[in-house]
């Protein structure tokens, strides 16, 4: 673990930004092993427990499988593979990356129903459920990394599929799953996807998904040359393959990641974000620095500094080894990002960073009002 | 270079399919550098190396970028961000990835012009210029690595100039480019994909292309949330920035590969690939086996040796050491095939091979005839 200043030793800021996130020796390790040919028993071996550490990671009995591509190319995918053109899609907007989802529906022509929050703001369950009384689907982003709010995707789910039994519900889990509690079956969630520079703490590159037998219904069969469906990879994953050439190498970065989170366990993991999140967001309050947004995730924390330049800011923690991610759109140049993702997750570093951010100017003797 | 048989050492087969090759070492150091982050400058310095290298790769002085994904990704990609639905396009089909093209074309609902041929033909020029004269585009599969034949592009290109200037080229360079002498400018292509697991020593995953002005006027400005338009790449890349998370090490890894092919130089590397090939194929006829396909490409050999259990002899060499791939589709259980790509590309190596396949059974007198 990075317990002590990493950046220190190495000589480089250590990159805190809520994604991508350093990358662990034991990932780094994985990563350089040697290409396995992937027609072969040897990969179904692989893929297959990955399979496995998927289903433990998503909480789910259903299908998991892999994809190549960042974030955005996992639920742009899921969308393409679940939706047809027409279809009535209600599509949550409350930041950089959902407002993704609302564009590409576009591209899609679904019948989208846009649903848009200011920036910092969550759905509400009434209204949400409300929304999504006519429509085949909703697309839910389950931690806004621009904003850093987290919606309450328990109480939503269960609210929509008591009110819509058939409705598909799609999340993006990329900034959350690993990170924070996420209940695929218990919930009862269709579609989701988790990204590798995240809590799993490997180079971007890759995705990750679960897929419900209700949703699986939905998938269209199409030809090989249809990269983007999911149907193809749920269809190759029934053997434990991949329907294209796989990125074994990040296949092996991504099982070391899995085995990590199976041998340190969910609860674990999510308490050890969670503390580190409590303590920084607890340390920032008592400098008189404000947490943005009106329900705060831990698995990052964005955060104004009242009075003081941001961008100065940022430059000093650089220089202190810290190297956090600004704000973007509306919010750019006026919030800072630190991730409690992966092994930065440490109330140790916490305490590294609040003592820097303590040396940029004392605390301001009031509390800012949340 | 593996001059030595690597099995022996490691234990392990040496993985001689036509991609994935075997990665370096210095590819798996550059793997497992810290990842930075992707909004700053020291990224930019690190794709502008990157699209500098490509340059070169390319044989071009026009746009190159790096996407996410397999080889399958970039051409369909190509495919999509080049033509519309109803767009007349020239796909030639010779084997088991051209036919993919020709099956996305369908599902991009472009006005298909399916060139089938037989597996292991090439297209003949002046049939595919007559084909060529009232369509958008054609999809060219320079390589198909399904059955080794290798296809005259300069010879094709040029015609096709001549013939219908405003033609879009596409071709897929996966199996080619970095292996194979190819020359955008100068062959007057307009867009070419190769991917990270062939001539560039890459784990899968990376997809490089080059695109010319005139292929540039026909990209679409569209928005972020299309994640398969290159039209978005192609806009970050003016600035050295990537539209969305970058797989930062996969880059690293990328850019040893470039200055691996800039430091020995093409011609270098596409000699030592030729002798390879021209080393082992001549040892192939005096085996009496048979090199199969119309043109037989370097990059990779695929042969047949008459009155052998191509499967035991495919286990034969596999407890040798040598992991070769054997055929697909309608050439399964026929025939085996070898990469003369990347840091297998040694004609010491090839007598390894060579040698035991003699030991499979003696050599055949009488040659057969090609």
């Amino acid at each position: 673990m990075m317990e002590g200043n990493v950046a220190n030793e190495s000589g480089k800021p250590l990159l805190l930004a809520p994604g991508p996130v350093p990358i662990p020796e034991f990932v780094a390790a994985a990563l350089s092993q040697p290409v396995i040919h992937h027609r072969t028993a040897a990969f179904q071996r692989l893929y297959a427990q990955l399979q496995a550490g998927l289903r433990y990671l998503f909480q789910t009995q259903q299908a998991t499988g892999v994809m190549i591509g960042s974030g955005t190319y996992g639920v742009e995918t899921g969308m393409y593979s679940l939706f047809q053109p027409g279809d009535r899609v209600v599509v949550v907007d409350n930041g950089k990356f959902s407002a993704r989802w609302v564009e590409y529906a576009e591209v899609l022509q679904l019948d989208l129903l846009h649903h848009r929050l200011e920036w910092g703001q969550v759905p509400e369950t009434a209204r949400l459920v409300e929304l999504a009384k006519e429509a085949v689907g909703v697309v839910i982003t389950h931690c806004e990394t621009s904003t850093g709010a987290l919606t309450d995707l328990e109480e939503i789910a269960l609210a929509l599929r008591e009110a819509a039994p058939d409705i598909l519900i799609l999340v993006d889990g990329i900034t959350s799953v690993g990170a924070l509690p996420f209940y695929f079956d218990a919930w009862g969630i269709d579609a989701v996807v988790v990204a590798s520079q995240k809590a799993l703490m490997n180079p971007a590159g890759l995705i990750a998904w679960a897929i419900s037998e209700r949703a699986q219904a939905h998938l269209r069969p199409t030809r090989p040359g249809d990269y983007a469906n999911w149907y193809n990879y749920w269809q190759a994953g029934q053997q434990h393959s991949f329907p294209y050439t796989p990125p074994v190498q990040m296949l092996y970065g991504l099982q070391a990641a899995l085995n990590y989170v199976a041998e340190l366990t969910l609860p674990s993991l999510w308490n050890q974000v969670h503390r580190s999140s409590r303590r920084f967001k607890q340390g920032l309050k008592d400098l008189g620095a404000t947490v943005r947004s009106q329900s705060p995730s831990d698995s990052l924390t964005a955060f104004h500094w009242e009075g003081k330049d941001m961008q100065a800011l940022r430059k000093h923690l650089l220089q202190a080894g810290y190297e956090l991610a600004g704000g973007q759109g509306p919010w750019k140049g006026d919030i800072l990002r630190m991730s409690h993702m992966g092994t930065s997750a440490s109330e140790a570093l916490v305490e590294e960073v609040l003592s820097a951010l303590r040396r940029f100017s004392p605390p301001t003797p009031a509390a800012a009002p949340e």
